[in-house]
C-alpha cells in the first residue's frame, strides 16, 4: 500500500455501470513513500469516506476491488484508510 | 485508474479470438496524473464508446477484465469513463 | 496491451512442464508506447505465430494466463494480435 | 519478492475493516534489491511478528492476500519473513 | 517474463508457513531484457533446481503462484527455467 494526499476530484457522466455511485479521488503519492508505479497523480475510489486534503492509505492492483466488496468493478486503486499518525526512522 | 488522451487506433487483423469485436485504442496518461507504470502511450480496449481526442478514465490489470465482462480476455487496461471535468488543488 | 517487435528467441530446455511447446520470443517495447513496467526487452508465449521482425500486440500480467487458455501456465506476457497499422495524432 | 527493511510505522482509526487489526509497517527497500516498482518507502502487512529496524522479505501484489490467509482483504504487500543472511556474488 | 541472473540466496528462519522448504535466490534481470518493473535485483522462488551463476527464465505475478502449484503462497516471482541460448536481432 502507499500513503498518499487527496488533491482533488474527477467527475465523468459516461461510465462503466458499476462506477456509477463511486466516488474517484485524485492522489499524490508522498514523495518518499511512493512505490515505482505509483511516481505520479493516479485516480483512486473512495472506499472510507476520504476528502480533498486528507492524507490516506491506497491500495493498488486486485486488493482494491476484492478487499472493497467490488470484485467485479473496474478498478485498480482504492482508499482504505485515513492516516492519523506517520512514524519514521 | 489513470487519466489519459485516446491518441491514436491500432489494427490487427490476426489476433486472439477474443479480441474480435473490440476496439484498440492508444492512449496517453496526462503528465501529472500518470502512475509510473504508464510512462508513455498504451494500448487499451474501450467499454464506453470512447473516440480519439477524448480524455478518458482508464483501468489497469485484472480489474479492465473483471470490470469489463470479459474475464477470460487478453487484455490488461480498458477506457471506462469520458471524462467531464478535473477538479484538482 | 502494449505495442512491440519481436526481435529474438530464447531457448531453455530444462523448464516448468507447463511451458514446454510454448515459444518464448523477445519482445521489444516501442518507444513511444511502452509501459514504464515495459521499458527493456523481455519474454513473451507466443499465441498468434507471430515471428522475429513482427510488430506485435502484448497483453501482460494474468490476462496474459486466462485470455490465452494457459491459466495455470506461470506466464505473465503473450503476443495476442499482429499488428497491421498504428493510427496516432 | 524483494528484501527492505521496515523503518516506522502508520496509524489509521478510521479504515477497511478488514484491517482492523493488522499492523501497517514503512518498508524501505534495499537500494541494490529492490524491483521497479517498489523505488520508495511503501506500507506493507505485517505477518511473521516483524518490528522496526528488521530487514524483511516482503511479497507485493495479489500474492499479499492469498498467502496470508487475507484473501479478501485490502491489501498488496505482506512482510512474510525475517532475512538472517544474504549471500551475494 | 524477464531473463536474469542468479546471484545469491537469502536464509529466513522466520517465515510464512508457506515458504518453508522453498527456495529464495537473488536474482539480477539482464540490462536490456529486464522490465521497468524489476529494474533491481529481487528476490525469486526456485521452481527448476536452478543454481548461483545460471541465467534464469523469471515469470512475475500470480503466475508465479499459480503456475508452480503454489496457489496459495505469498510469492510474486519464481525462476520456472534455465536458459541455454539467446538469439536477438
Amino acid at each position: 500500500m502507499i500513503i498518499g494526499k487527496v488533491v482533488g476530484t474527477v467527475v465523468a457522466t459516461r461510465k462503466n455501470d458499476k462506477l456509477v455511485g463511486s466516488k474517484l479521488l485524485i492522489v499524490e503519492p508522498f514523495d518518499n513513500m511512493d512505490k515505482g508505479k505509483t511516481s505520479g497523480r493516479f485516480i483512486a475510489i473512495d472506499n472510507v469516506g476520504a476528502g480533498v486534503g486528507e492524507n490516506v492509505l491506497v491500495v493498488l492492483g486486485s486488493g482494491a476491488r476484492v478487499g472493497c466488496n467490488m470484485k467485479d468493478s473496474p478498478i485498480d486503486a482504492a482508499i482504505v484508510g485515513i492516516v492519523d499518525t506517520i512514524t519514521e526512522m
